[in-house]
C-alpha cells in the first residue's frame, strides 16, 4: 500500500504543484484589515478540497477574526484518531521592493518555489492534503482524522486558546500532526522536539506634546527616541544577556543528555552566517549556537520608528518614539510574567523626563515534548524510510504556541513534521519552499499516516 | 514720515492679510519632489510682489534645485544698501494627522494663523514686504535694497555658498537683514546675536542580508536595531555630554560678560515646559537652560526607522536599521570635522557583526554677531519703538547657516529681525503666526529701514 500511494503521488506532482500555486496566489495576510476577504477565501479553498478528499464534516467555525477550517474522517472507529494542525495565514510582504517576484504571484526558479507562504506553510499544509489524496487513490485513508486549520497564527493565535479549551471533546484524538515544521537540510531530516515561546510587545516612549525644532528645543528637552535607544541597549547586558529582573528564573536548563542530543545537529556555523548573509555570529556567551536558537530565551528588536524618515534632512525633535520588542521564550518561562518583567524594567530605568507604556500585543509558552512516545517513533521511521537517514532531533528557536496549548488542553504532544528549510526566507522576502523537499514531504506523510496507523492504539474508541 | 507708514500699514492689515493667506497657501515644501512646481509657483508670486513694489530688476537665478528670487531697488547712492535675506520654502507637514487644519488652508484661530511656514518664514517675508510698500505709499522707500530669497533652506541650502561666492559683486551691501528669526515674546522683543551650526547624518547599520525569522534566527546574529540602538545610547554620558571624540575641543567658551548678558533673557523653566509640553527638562548638567540651547552644541536623533512598523505583530530580525542624527553646533565648531568625529566613534563602537554607514546629508557653520554695530542700533531702536520696551541680546539654538556664509564671503554681519515666537511650532504640526505680533513686525520693519536709511554710511557709493 505505501508502494501504490507512494507510485500515485510521483506520477501527480505537476497538478500537485498546480494546486499549491493556487493557494498560494490568494494573499492570506491575516494582520492587514484589507485582506480580510483574501483570508476567507483561503478558508473556503481549503475547505472545498477537504470536501473532495472525502471528509465526512466541513465547517468553517468562527474565530476572533478569521475562521477556523474544522473538518473530519471517520475511517474505522478500532483505529487511532489524528489531531492535524496546520495554519492557513501568512506574514506581511513588506519590504516589498526586495522581492525578485510578486509574493502572490508563486514562481519557480531552479529548485524552488517563491511566493509569501510557500514554506511557512502552505507547502506543508498542501503536502499532508496530497498524502492523503495519493492513500486515498491507493486503497483509502488508514486511520480517522480531524483537522484544525487556523487562520490567525500569524497575529499570534488570539482565538485559539478559547477556541481548544471550548472544543475538548470535539477535538480529542490519540496523536497531534503539527504540520508547521522544517527539517533541518533536503538530505538531513530532523524532529523538533522543542519550541519556544513568544512574548510580543510594543513599547512607546513619549516626550514633548509634539515634534519640536530640533535646534530650538535642542539640549533642553529629552529626546523621545534617543531615550528608547537607551532603554533598548540596557536590555542586553556586554555578554548578550538579558537584563530584564528575574527573566531567566524559570529557564530550564540544559542536562548533559539534552547537551549531548543537541551536539548531533550536523549544525555548521559557516554555512549558518551564509544563510544568515553575515560575517560574524552572536549571541550569548558560552554556548553553541544550537543552544542559543533551541534552549535558551532572547530578546529582539523587531522594528522601532520615531520622528522623520522620509528622504532628506528635517530637523525635529520627535514627540515619541516606539518600538516592537518580542522575547522568544523557554519552558518553563511564562509569558505573563515577561510582561511584568518589562514594565520593571522600564520602571527601574526609564528617565523622569519622559513617559512610557508597554503593551503587550501577543505571547505563547513554549514547549518541549516526549523523544520516545509511540506517534514520535511512527514519524522518525516515516523519515528515516522516506530519505533513507536516520533524523536527529532538535529544539527550535521559532514558536508555535499551539503545540503547548493542545499539551495544557488535550494532554497531547505534538508531532512536529513538516517541510519547511532553516534557508527559506519564511517572514522575510523572497520566501521559498524547496520543491524536492515539497515532494519528500507527501512521501513522508504517506509514511507517517500508515505507520500511525498500525503503531498507534486507540485510547478509546467512542469518539 | 514713520507715521504716514505705520498709518497705511494699520489700515491695509485686511488686505496685508488676504496676501499673507495667497502665500501660505502655496505648498513649497522643497524636499518633496511632488511639490517642486508648488515651490517655483511661490518664487513667480514673490518675484510679482517685488515687480508690484517697484524693485528695478526681479529675477529667478538658477540653483540646485528651486531658484533664488532675486531684485534691486535703487533709491539713492548716497543711501546704504542694504542686502535683504529670506527663504521662501517650507518643511514637509507630517505627521500630517496631528494638524488640527489643513497645512495649505490658512486658518485663523484666536489670535493665530495656523499654516506650515505661517512662521517659518512667510510671515515674517510678508511683513517685510507689506513695510516697504507702507513706506513707498507714505513717501518713498528710504534706501537701496538688494533681495536674496532661497528656496532651499530647508534642504541645507546646498546651493547657497557657491552663489554667493559667485555673486560677491551683485551682492555688495552695507548691511544684512536676514528674516528668518524670531523674538522672544509678544512684549518682549530681542535680538539674535548667535546662531547654531548644524550637521545632518543618515547612520545606518547594516545585518544579515535580508530580514529574518526572530525565532529561527534569534540569539545567533546580532539585530542591527539593537546595535543601532546601542550606538545611540553611548552618543550621550550620563551628563547629557555628546561622547564624539573631540565634539568639544573647539567649542568656544562663555565669558563672564556675556553670561551675564544671557542671564538678562526673561526666561522660565516652566514656561519653556510648558511650550514644550513636558515636565521635566534635561541636557548638559552645570549650564542653564539659555546656555545649553544657545552656546552650547547638541546631537538629536532626528528619525529612526528599522524592521516591522505597522500595526500588529510581526517576527522579524531586522536586516538594517536607520537614523537621522544631527548635531547642532556652536562657533567654532567646524561641521566637517564632525563628521569625522561621527566616523572614529562608529569605528570605535560599532561591533565586527554589523557593518555600518555614516553619510553627510548637510551642514552649516554657527555664528556670532558683533552687538555694538551701527545696523544693530538702528535695529533696536527699531523695535524699542515699536514695542515701548528695550530689547534683549540672546542667542539661538536654530540654525540659519545663510549669517555664517555672508560673514565669510560678504564680510557682514547679519541683523536677525523676524517676527515668529518660539511656541510657533515650526518645523511640527499646526504651525502658527501670531498675528499681533505679524503686524508689529511691519511696524518694526519700516522703523527698522527708517532708522537704518539715517545711521549707516555707505562705505563704497559706486554699487
Amino acid at each position: 500500500m505505501p508502494q501504490a500511494a507512494i507510485e500515485y503521488a510521483r506520477s501527480h506532482r505537476d497538478a500537485f504543484l498546480e494546486d499549491y500555486k493556487t493557494l498560494l496566489s490568494i494573499p492570506s495576510v491575516s494582520t492587514l484589515p484589507e485582506n480580510e476577504g483574501d483570508v476567507r477565501r483561503t478558508a473556503e479553498w481549503l475547505a472545498d478540497a477537504l470536501r473532495r478528499l472525502g471528509m465526512t464534516r466541513v465547517e468553517l467555525m468562527p474565530a476572533s477574526v478569521h475562521p477556523v477550517v474544522y473538518a473530519e474522517y471517520r475511517a474505522d472507529s478500532v483505529k487511532p484518531v489524528l489531531l492535524i494542525y496546520g495554519h492557513y495565514d501568512v506574514q506581511p510582504v513588506d519590504p516589498l521592493d526586495e522581492w525578485r517576484s510578486d509574493p502572490f504571484k508563486p514562481e519557480v526558479r531552479g529548485e524552488n518555489l517563491y511566493a509569501r507562504g510557500a514554506s511557512d506553510m502552505k507547502g506543508s499544509m498542501v503536502a499532508l492534503l496530497k498524502a492523503i489524496e495519493s492513500l486515498k487513490a491507493a486503497g483509502g485513508i488508514p486511520l480517522n482524522l480531524k483537522f484544525l486549520l487556523e487562520g490567525e497564527e500569524e497575529i499570534g493565535s488570539p482565538s485559539l486558546p478559547g477556541f481548544i479549551e471550548l472544543h475538548r471533546d470535539l477535538l480529542r484524538a490519540d496523536a497531534v500532526l503539527n504540520c508547521d515544521g522544517s527539517i533541518y537540510g533536503p538530505d538531513a531530516p530532523s524532529i523538533t522536539y522543542g519550541l519556544r515561546g513568544l512574548a510580543y510587545f510594543e513599547v512607546e516612549v513619549l516626550g514633548p506634546k509634539q515634534d519640536l525644532h530640533s535646534g530650538v528645543f535642542g539640549g533642553s528637552v529629552h529626546n523621545p527616541a534617543q531615550v528608547l535607544c537607551e532603554l533598548i541597549a540596557g536590555m542586553h547586558d556586554a555578554e548578550g544577556r538579558v537584563t530584564l529582573p528575574g527573566f531567566y528564573d524559570r529557564v530550564r536548563p540544559l542536562s548533559d543528555e539534552e547537551r549531548a542530543v543537541l551536539a548531533q545537529v550536523p549544525h555548521s556555523d559557516e554555512s549558518w552566517k551564509a544563510m544568515a548573509g553575515v560575517k560574524v555570529l552572536w549571541g550569548e556567551k558560552g554556548l553553541s549556537t544550537i543552544e542559543r536558537i533551541g534552549a535558551r530565551p532572547t530578546l529582539e528588536v523587531n522594528g522601532i520608528i520615531s520622528g522623520f524618515t522620509g528622504a532628506g534632512a528635517k530637523t525635529v525633535l520627535p514627540a515619541k518614539a516606539l518600538a516592537k520588542i518580542s522575547m522568544r521564550l523557554v519552558a518553563d518561562q511564562d509569558p505573563a510574567a515577561i510582561h511584568g518583567q518589562l514594565c520593571a524594567y522600564m520602571r527601574e530605568h526609564a528617565p523622569e523626563t519622559v513617559t512610557w507604556d508597554a503593551r503587550e500585543l501577543s505571547h505563547g509558552h513554549g514547549a518541549l515534548m516526549r523523544r520516545d512516545s509511540a506517534p514520535m517513533r511512527a514519524a522518525i521511521k516515516a523519515l528515516e524510510e522516506t530519505f533513507g537517514v536516520k533524523p536527529f532531533f532538535k529544539r527550535e528557536g521559532g514558536s508555535v504556541p499551539v503545540v503547548s496549548m493542545m499539551q495544557q488542553s488535550l494532554g497531547l504532544d505534538s508531532i512536529m513534521l513538516g517541510f519547511a528549510l532553516p534557508d527559506d526566507g519564511i517572514h522575510g522576502p523572497n520566501e521559498k519552499q524547496h520543491l524536492p523537499t515539497f515532494f519528500k514531504g507527501i512521501e513522508g506523510y504517506i509514511r507517517f499516516l500508515l505507520n500511525l496507523a498500525e503503531a498507534v492504539v486507540p485510547a478509546d474508541s467512542s469518539h
